[in-house]
Protein backbone atom coordinates (compact mmCIF):
# COMPACT_ATOMS: atom_id res chain seq x y z
CA UNK A 1 0.00 0.00 0.00
CA UNK A 2 2.03 3.04 -1.32
CA UNK A 3 -0.67 5.42 0.03
CA UNK A 4 0.80 4.81 3.82
CA UNK A 5 4.28 6.51 2.40
CA UNK A 6 1.66 9.59 3.78
CA UNK A 7 0.99 8.85 6.60
CA UNK A 8 4.19 6.82 7.81
CA UNK A 9 6.02 10.26 6.85
CA UNK A 10 2.97 12.44 8.36
CA UNK A 11 3.91 10.11 11.45
CA UNK A 12 7.94 11.26 11.74
CA UNK A 13 6.12 14.58 12.79
CA UNK A 14 3.11 13.76 14.58
CA UNK A 15 1.11 10.62 16.24
CA UNK A 16 -1.78 9.61 14.32
CA UNK A 17 -4.39 7.11 15.16
CA UNK A 18 -5.41 3.94 12.53
CA UNK A 19 -9.01 5.60 12.44
CA UNK A 20 -7.80 9.24 11.95
CA UNK A 21 -4.70 7.76 9.30
CA UNK A 22 -8.01 6.22 7.23
CA UNK A 23 -9.79 9.26 7.55
CA UNK A 24 -6.92 11.34 6.34
CA UNK A 25 -6.57 9.40 3.08
CA UNK A 26 -9.95 9.76 1.99
CA UNK A 27 -9.60 13.40 1.57
CA UNK A 28 -6.69 12.37 -1.34
CA UNK A 29 -6.97 10.72 -4.90
CA UNK A 30 -4.49 8.22 -5.41
CA UNK A 31 -2.86 8.30 -9.15
CA UNK A 32 -0.25 6.58 -11.15
CA UNK A 33 1.57 8.57 -13.99
CA UNK A 34 3.93 7.15 -16.71
CA UNK A 35 7.42 8.62 -17.32
CA UNK A 36 6.80 11.74 -19.10
CA UNK A 37 2.98 11.97 -18.46
CA UNK A 38 1.90 15.45 -17.42
CA UNK A 39 0.07 16.29 -14.08
CA UNK A 40 -0.14 20.03 -14.22
CA UNK A 41 -0.21 22.75 -17.13
CA UNK A 42 0.74 25.91 -16.67
CA UNK A 43 -1.67 28.50 -17.77
CA UNK A 44 -4.27 26.29 -16.39
CA UNK A 45 -6.18 26.42 -12.89
CA UNK A 46 -3.64 24.96 -10.06
CA UNK A 47 -6.19 22.58 -8.21
CA UNK A 48 -3.84 20.62 -6.39
CA UNK A 49 -0.93 19.79 -4.54
CA UNK A 50 0.66 16.52 -5.45
CA UNK A 51 2.72 13.99 -2.88
CA UNK A 52 4.99 11.36 -4.22
CA UNK A 53 4.82 7.93 -2.40
CA UNK A 54 7.07 6.36 -5.36
CA UNK A 55 8.80 7.77 -8.61
CA UNK A 56 10.07 11.16 -9.14
CA UNK A 57 8.14 14.39 -10.27
CA UNK A 58 9.50 17.70 -11.78
CA UNK A 59 8.36 21.01 -11.63
CA UNK A 60 9.73 23.38 -14.96
CA UNK A 61 8.48 25.54 -17.27
CA UNK A 62 9.51 26.57 -21.17
CA UNK A 63 11.92 29.38 -21.73
CA UNK A 64 11.12 32.00 -24.59
CA UNK A 65 13.54 29.80 -26.18
CA UNK A 66 11.82 26.42 -26.01
CA UNK A 67 13.83 25.01 -23.22
CA UNK A 68 12.33 23.28 -20.66
CA UNK A 69 14.00 24.55 -17.03
CA UNK A 70 13.30 22.64 -14.05
CA UNK A 71 12.85 24.51 -10.77
CA UNK A 72 12.31 21.75 -8.44
CA UNK A 73 12.11 17.93 -8.29
CA UNK A 74 10.41 15.92 -5.84
CA UNK A 75 10.79 12.17 -4.72
CA UNK A 76 8.96 9.90 -2.28
CA UNK A 77 7.91 11.96 0.83
CA UNK A 78 7.98 15.06 -1.54
CA UNK A 79 4.97 17.52 -1.46
CA UNK A 80 5.24 19.87 -5.09
CA UNK A 81 2.93 22.13 -7.20
CA UNK A 82 2.81 26.02 -7.72
CA UNK A 83 2.42 26.79 -4.25
CA UNK A 84 1.51 30.65 -4.93
CA UNK A 85 -1.01 29.72 -7.44
CA UNK A 86 -2.40 26.86 -5.45
CA UNK A 87 -3.13 29.22 -2.33
CA UNK A 88 -4.32 32.02 -4.36
CA UNK A 89 -6.53 29.30 -6.72
CA UNK A 90 -5.11 31.17 -9.70
CA UNK A 91 -3.49 29.81 -12.97
CA UNK A 92 0.04 27.58 -12.27
CA UNK A 93 3.08 29.44 -13.63
CA UNK A 94 4.66 26.01 -13.99
CA UNK A 95 4.09 22.45 -15.59
CA UNK A 96 4.76 19.25 -13.45
CA UNK A 97 5.47 16.33 -14.95
CA UNK A 98 6.41 12.66 -14.49
CA UNK A 99 10.09 11.89 -14.81
CA UNK A 100 10.02 8.36 -13.83
CA UNK A 101 6.79 6.17 -13.72
CA UNK A 102 5.59 7.88 -10.48
CA UNK A 103 2.49 6.93 -7.74
CA UNK A 104 1.12 10.26 -6.15
CA UNK A 105 -1.42 11.31 -3.88
CA UNK A 106 -2.78 14.66 -4.51
CA UNK A 107 -5.55 16.45 -2.94
CA UNK A 108 -7.65 19.57 -4.14
CA UNK A 109 -7.81 22.84 -2.68
CA UNK A 110 -11.18 22.45 -1.41
CA UNK A 111 -10.47 19.34 0.20
CA UNK A 112 -6.88 20.53 1.35
CA UNK A 113 -8.71 23.25 3.51
CA UNK A 114 -10.89 20.56 4.67
CA UNK A 115 -8.44 18.41 6.05
CA UNK A 116 -6.48 21.25 8.27
CA UNK A 117 -10.25 22.65 9.45
CA UNK A 118 -11.05 18.70 10.62
CA UNK A 119 -7.23 17.73 11.69
CA UNK A 120 -5.71 21.14 13.01
CA UNK A 121 -2.87 19.26 14.46
CA UNK A 122 -1.37 18.51 10.49
CA UNK A 123 -1.08 21.85 9.94
CA UNK A 124 2.09 21.68 11.63
CA UNK A 125 3.14 19.13 9.35
CA UNK A 126 2.68 21.35 6.63
CA UNK A 127 4.64 24.46 8.78
CA UNK A 128 7.75 21.86 9.15
CA UNK A 129 7.32 21.04 5.47
CA UNK A 130 7.03 24.24 4.12
CA UNK A 131 10.09 25.70 6.74
CA UNK A 132 12.52 23.34 5.54
CA UNK A 133 11.56 23.39 1.53
CA UNK A 134 11.92 27.81 2.07
CA UNK A 135 15.55 27.61 3.75
CA UNK A 136 16.67 24.54 1.33
CA UNK A 137 15.24 27.03 -1.27
CA UNK A 138 17.19 29.67 0.23
CA UNK A 139 20.69 27.71 0.47
CA UNK A 140 20.11 27.05 -3.43
CA UNK A 141 20.02 30.73 -3.95
CA UNK A 142 23.63 30.86 -1.94
CA UNK A 143 25.17 27.76 -3.95
CA UNK A 144 23.60 29.65 -6.99
CA UNK A 145 25.63 33.07 -6.20
CA UNK A 146 29.00 31.34 -4.67
CA UNK A 147 29.61 27.70 -6.23
CA UNK A 148 30.96 27.72 -9.84
CA UNK A 149 28.61 25.14 -11.77
CA UNK A 150 31.33 22.55 -11.03
CA UNK A 151 30.83 22.62 -7.27
CA UNK A 152 27.49 22.83 -7.54
CA UNK A 153 27.31 19.38 -9.32
CA UNK A 154 29.46 17.86 -6.32
CA UNK A 155 27.85 19.16 -3.74
CA UNK A 156 24.49 18.06 -5.14
CA UNK A 157 25.81 14.63 -5.48
CA UNK A 158 26.94 14.47 -2.18
CA UNK A 159 23.70 15.71 -0.57
CA UNK A 160 21.51 13.13 -3.05
CA UNK A 161 23.60 10.15 -4.66
CA UNK A 162 20.54 8.16 -5.46
CA UNK A 163 19.33 11.03 -7.32
CA UNK A 164 22.14 11.54 -9.32
CA UNK A 165 21.79 8.03 -10.34
CA UNK A 166 18.02 8.23 -11.63
CA UNK A 167 17.16 11.39 -12.94
CA UNK A 168 18.26 11.65 -16.94
CA UNK A 169 21.18 13.27 -17.71
CA UNK A 170 19.27 16.29 -19.51
CA UNK A 171 17.22 17.34 -16.47
CA UNK A 172 19.89 17.35 -13.96
CA UNK A 173 21.61 19.59 -16.21
CA UNK A 174 18.67 21.96 -16.97
CA UNK A 175 18.04 22.08 -12.49
CA UNK A 176 21.64 22.81 -12.28
CA UNK A 177 22.03 25.61 -15.08
CA UNK A 178 24.38 23.34 -17.04
CA UNK A 179 24.34 22.26 -20.76
CA UNK A 180 24.25 18.93 -20.51
CA UNK A 181 27.45 18.49 -22.36
CA UNK A 182 29.22 20.01 -19.78
CA UNK A 183 27.67 17.89 -17.00
CA UNK A 184 28.96 14.84 -19.12
CA UNK A 185 32.26 16.63 -19.06
CA UNK A 186 32.08 17.28 -15.26
CA UNK A 187 31.24 13.78 -14.83
CA UNK A 188 33.88 12.67 -16.53
CA UNK A 189 36.82 13.70 -14.37
CA UNK B 1 3.12 50.20 20.36
CA UNK B 2 5.29 48.99 17.49
CA UNK B 3 5.14 45.06 18.93
CA UNK B 4 1.18 45.44 17.74
CA UNK B 5 2.54 45.03 13.72
CA UNK B 6 3.00 41.16 14.54
CA UNK B 7 -0.47 41.19 16.47
CA UNK B 8 -1.95 42.98 13.77
CA UNK B 9 -0.68 40.37 11.44
CA UNK B 10 -1.47 37.37 12.92
CA UNK B 11 -5.06 38.30 13.22
CA UNK B 12 -5.22 39.08 9.12
CA UNK B 13 -5.12 35.04 9.59
CA UNK B 14 -6.53 34.09 12.63
CA UNK B 15 -8.36 35.21 15.82
CA UNK B 16 -7.07 36.39 18.76
CA UNK B 17 -8.12 37.76 21.91
CA UNK B 18 -7.01 40.16 23.54
CA UNK B 19 -5.37 38.25 26.70
CA UNK B 20 -3.93 35.80 23.99
CA UNK B 21 -2.29 38.69 22.00
CA UNK B 22 -0.14 39.91 25.33
CA UNK B 23 0.50 36.74 26.38
CA UNK B 24 2.07 35.51 22.66
CA UNK B 25 4.25 39.24 22.77
CA UNK B 26 5.86 37.65 26.31
CA UNK B 27 7.62 34.92 24.37
CA UNK B 28 9.38 37.65 22.03
CA UNK B 29 12.10 40.57 22.90
CA UNK B 30 11.90 43.79 21.45
CA UNK B 31 15.32 45.28 20.00
CA UNK B 32 15.92 48.49 17.75
CA UNK B 33 19.17 48.09 15.64
CA UNK B 34 21.24 51.46 13.82
CA UNK B 35 21.86 51.38 10.58
CA UNK B 36 24.15 48.42 8.98
CA UNK B 37 24.46 46.84 12.69
CA UNK B 38 24.39 42.90 12.34
CA UNK B 39 21.72 41.04 14.38
CA UNK B 40 22.94 37.50 13.06
CA UNK B 41 26.43 35.99 12.45
CA UNK B 42 27.35 33.64 9.55
CA UNK B 43 29.27 30.55 11.37
CA UNK B 44 27.38 31.59 14.59
CA UNK B 45 24.55 29.70 16.57
CA UNK B 46 21.36 30.33 14.79
CA UNK B 47 19.31 30.63 17.73
CA UNK B 48 16.71 33.51 17.27
CA UNK B 49 13.64 34.18 14.64
CA UNK B 50 12.97 37.44 13.40
CA UNK B 51 9.90 39.58 12.40
CA UNK B 52 10.14 43.49 11.30
CA UNK B 53 8.16 45.32 12.73
CA UNK B 54 9.99 48.81 11.25
CA UNK B 55 12.54 49.23 8.65
CA UNK B 56 14.60 46.40 6.62
CA UNK B 57 16.98 43.71 7.35
CA UNK B 58 19.02 41.43 4.41
CA UNK B 59 19.91 38.27 4.63
CA UNK B 60 23.80 37.64 2.98
CA UNK B 61 26.67 35.95 3.03
CA UNK B 62 30.02 37.04 1.99
CA UNK B 63 31.36 35.52 -1.19
CA UNK B 64 35.05 34.44 -1.80
CA UNK B 65 35.80 37.64 -3.51
CA UNK B 66 34.45 39.65 -0.43
CA UNK B 67 31.04 40.82 -1.68
CA UNK B 68 28.31 41.00 -0.15
CA UNK B 69 25.85 38.76 -1.85
CA UNK B 70 21.90 39.58 -0.69
CA UNK B 71 20.29 36.06 -0.87
CA UNK B 72 16.12 37.76 0.78
CA UNK B 73 15.24 41.13 1.97
CA UNK B 74 12.92 41.69 5.07
CA UNK B 75 10.59 44.35 5.18
CA UNK B 76 7.86 45.27 7.96
CA UNK B 77 5.60 42.16 8.91
CA UNK B 78 8.34 39.51 7.38
CA UNK B 79 9.96 37.00 9.57
CA UNK B 80 13.72 36.34 8.46
CA UNK B 81 16.68 33.97 9.64
CA UNK B 82 18.47 30.84 8.34
CA UNK B 83 15.65 28.44 8.74
CA UNK B 84 17.56 25.39 8.06
CA UNK B 85 20.02 26.60 10.65
CA UNK B 86 16.99 27.52 13.29
CA UNK B 87 15.18 24.71 12.57
CA UNK B 88 18.28 22.70 13.41
CA UNK B 89 19.75 24.71 16.20
CA UNK B 90 23.37 24.87 14.01
CA UNK B 91 25.32 27.40 12.94
CA UNK B 92 24.19 29.75 10.67
CA UNK B 93 25.15 29.97 6.48
CA UNK B 94 24.29 33.34 6.67
CA UNK B 95 24.47 36.89 8.11
CA UNK B 96 21.75 39.15 8.72
CA UNK B 97 22.11 43.12 9.55
CA UNK B 98 19.83 45.99 9.55
CA UNK B 99 19.45 47.86 5.96
CA UNK B 100 18.12 50.98 7.29
CA UNK B 101 17.32 51.64 11.32
CA UNK B 102 15.38 48.52 12.02
CA UNK B 103 12.78 47.73 15.43
CA UNK B 104 12.38 43.94 15.55
CA UNK B 105 11.02 41.55 17.78
CA UNK B 106 13.05 38.44 18.46
CA UNK B 107 12.52 34.80 19.46
CA UNK B 108 14.59 31.91 20.62
CA UNK B 109 14.35 28.27 19.19
CA UNK B 110 13.19 26.85 22.71
CA UNK B 111 10.71 29.92 23.12
CA UNK B 112 9.30 28.96 19.42
CA UNK B 113 8.53 25.56 20.35
CA UNK B 114 6.67 26.59 23.52
CA UNK B 115 4.91 29.54 21.81
CA UNK B 116 3.78 26.79 19.18
CA UNK B 117 2.75 24.19 21.67
CA UNK B 118 0.83 26.83 24.13
CA UNK B 119 -1.02 28.54 20.91
CA UNK B 120 -1.74 25.60 18.16
CA UNK B 121 -3.36 27.76 16.37
CA UNK B 122 -0.58 29.76 15.84
CA UNK B 123 0.98 26.85 13.35
CA UNK B 124 -1.37 27.60 10.88
CA UNK B 125 -0.31 31.40 10.52
CA UNK B 126 3.39 29.95 10.27
CA UNK B 127 2.10 27.28 7.78
CA UNK B 128 0.60 29.92 5.56
CA UNK B 129 3.53 32.46 5.91
CA UNK B 130 6.50 29.35 5.04
CA UNK B 131 3.81 28.60 2.19
CA UNK B 132 4.07 31.60 0.68
CA UNK B 133 7.68 32.31 0.98
CA UNK B 134 8.22 29.19 -0.34
CA UNK B 135 6.32 29.47 -3.65
CA UNK B 136 8.01 32.83 -3.78
CA UNK B 137 11.29 31.46 -3.63
CA UNK B 138 10.50 28.91 -6.86
CA UNK B 139 9.37 31.97 -8.62
CA UNK B 140 12.57 33.68 -8.21
CA UNK B 141 13.92 31.20 -9.48
CA UNK B 142 12.08 30.88 -12.72
CA UNK B 143 12.57 34.46 -12.96
CA UNK B 144 16.42 34.12 -12.47
CA UNK B 145 16.20 30.98 -15.41
CA UNK B 146 13.96 33.31 -17.97
CA UNK B 147 13.82 37.32 -17.52
CA UNK B 148 17.01 39.11 -18.76
CA UNK B 149 18.58 40.98 -15.56
CA UNK B 150 16.93 43.82 -17.18
CA UNK B 151 12.73 42.17 -17.34
CA UNK B 152 14.30 41.22 -13.67
CA UNK B 153 14.60 45.00 -12.24
CA UNK B 154 11.01 45.85 -14.52
CA UNK B 155 9.02 43.46 -12.59
CA UNK B 156 10.90 43.56 -8.72
CA UNK B 157 9.86 47.65 -9.23
CA UNK B 158 6.84 46.82 -10.25
CA UNK B 159 5.81 44.54 -7.73
CA UNK B 160 7.53 46.10 -5.11
CA UNK B 161 7.59 49.85 -5.66
CA UNK B 162 8.42 51.56 -2.39
CA UNK B 163 11.35 48.48 -1.74
CA UNK B 164 13.42 50.02 -4.69
CA UNK B 165 13.15 53.72 -3.66
CA UNK B 166 13.89 52.27 0.00
CA UNK B 167 16.92 50.14 -0.45
CA UNK B 168 20.75 51.11 -0.94
CA UNK B 169 21.22 50.92 -4.72
CA UNK B 170 24.41 48.88 -4.52
CA UNK B 171 22.17 46.48 -2.41
CA UNK B 172 19.26 45.85 -4.74
CA UNK B 173 22.11 45.34 -7.33
CA UNK B 174 23.75 42.36 -5.18
CA UNK B 175 20.04 41.02 -4.84
CA UNK B 176 19.26 41.49 -8.98
CA UNK B 177 22.83 39.61 -9.40
CA UNK B 178 23.20 43.09 -10.93
CA UNK B 179 26.78 45.16 -10.68
CA UNK B 180 25.74 48.28 -9.13
CA UNK B 181 27.22 50.04 -12.55
CA UNK B 182 24.58 48.33 -14.60
CA UNK B 183 21.89 48.89 -12.22
CA UNK B 184 22.00 52.82 -12.38
CA UNK B 185 22.34 52.23 -15.86
CA UNK B 186 19.16 50.29 -16.15
CA UNK B 187 17.77 52.88 -14.33
CA UNK B 188 18.63 55.96 -16.39
CA UNK B 189 16.82 54.71 -19.45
Amino acid sequence: MTENTLINHMKTYLALSEEESSEILTFFDYQSYKKKETLLFAGKQCGRLFFVTKGCLQLYFINDLGNNKTIQFAIENWWLTDFIAFQNQKLSNFNIAAVENSKVLSISFSNFQELLSKFPKLEKYFRLIYETAYGAALMRLKYSYSLSKEEIFFRFREDFPDFVQRVPQYLLASFLGLTPEYLSEIKRK
